[in-house]
């Protein structure tokens, strides 16, 4: 059965991007030691293409691998620019946005612009899982109105051990606080750790 | 040897309070279910007193054997008032705090107030502990000062799995984020996830 599944790395304080974050600075000043679990950090930046080891590359492979279709926010896609010529999704990505555009064919990536709203989104995303899960990817707006939705089964907050001192804030402004996160796994590593939830809604 | 432990409790959006809270109010509206994994939930609302189980009460128990002597803020001091008239601690206990007051002996705890600055305190509580650790208690504006000084050896972040919306942040305003948190062990429970980290300080 299709479960919606969501996450996203959060620093210790709070932030989801460093300070001045904006399009076309990607994650804004050190945004970027948020991923130093997905990417590797100063250690492998003699390697171009860093990427996970360990418990960190496991739980990216399984959730590529469970995933039948993704959503995403406009300004997220904007701030990776739409991940470039070959995003490697290999299933449909639908993006949430107030601005129009046409559908495009990225290798084996398909990015459908959606402007009818979170609930649209999902209902498509739905149908083109085909049985896998749909995941929300972010940004922390999108993932603040599927929260409030109650329509997430399960949401991963990763923490990286790390201070930003200013960004953008995950959680700020949520509009309802009766959400109940049952961890149901931790998953550590040196670089980030996976907090797992099974989301349940109401008192 | 004598180390400075640091440690709290923090929502998964990053507060240490609810909303509203206040002097009289304790943490807030919904600030209590920071500490279920200490006191219990609404599931031991019947059983006055409820305390800690598992590897939580693990947790305190070895915290509290470690610490020759406590280190805390004027305000959450006065907040849970002075943890009433048998506070257990068995150590010293150092209150900073601008509004000089008598050192106060309650059962085999004593408050020693301490004007100073958070300086002279640790220097006390160091000489005070007696080889054990100290541990700086709380609150937020107490441990950012202690973290941004690059005195805090350990720090355990424990996030409770709630969202307050309002409330007391940990971390804002912190004035440096070159901090690095070294992860040395993820303890966890049903209630609660205790981020374990050795502190390094400077790139």
């Amino acid at each position: 059965m299709t479960k919606v599944l969501a996450g996203i790395t959060m620093s210790l304080d709070g932030y989801i991007t460093g300070p001045n974050d904006r399009l076309g600075a990607g994650l804004g000043d050190g945004g970027e030691r948020l991923h130093h679990w997905v990417f590797g950090g100063p250690w492998t930046y003699d390697r171009p293409g860093g990427s996970a080891i360990g418990v960190d590359k496991d739980y990216i492979e399984e959730v590529f691998a469970s995933g039948g279709a993704w959503i995403v926010g406009r300004t997220m896609h904007d701030v990776v620019d739409g991940w470039g010529d070959d995003p490697g999704f290999g299933v449909p990505v639908f993006v949430v946005t107030h601005r129009p555009r046409e559908t495009a064919v990225k290798g084996d990536t398909t990015f459908a612009f959606v402007t009818g709203g979170i609930a649209d989104a999902l209902e498509r995303a739905q149908a083109a899982a085909a049985g896998k899960n749909v995941i929300v990817m972010g940004g922390a707006d999108l993932l603040r109105q599927y929260l409030a939705a109650g329509v997430v089964d399960e949401f991963t907050l990763t923490i990286a051990p790390v201070l930003l001192g200013a960004g953008k804030r995950l959680f700020d402004g949520i509009s309802r606080t009766d959400i109940r996160f049952e961890r149901t796994a931790v998953v550590e590593s040196p670089f980030a750790t996976h907090l797992r939830f099974r989301m349940l809604y109401g008192e």
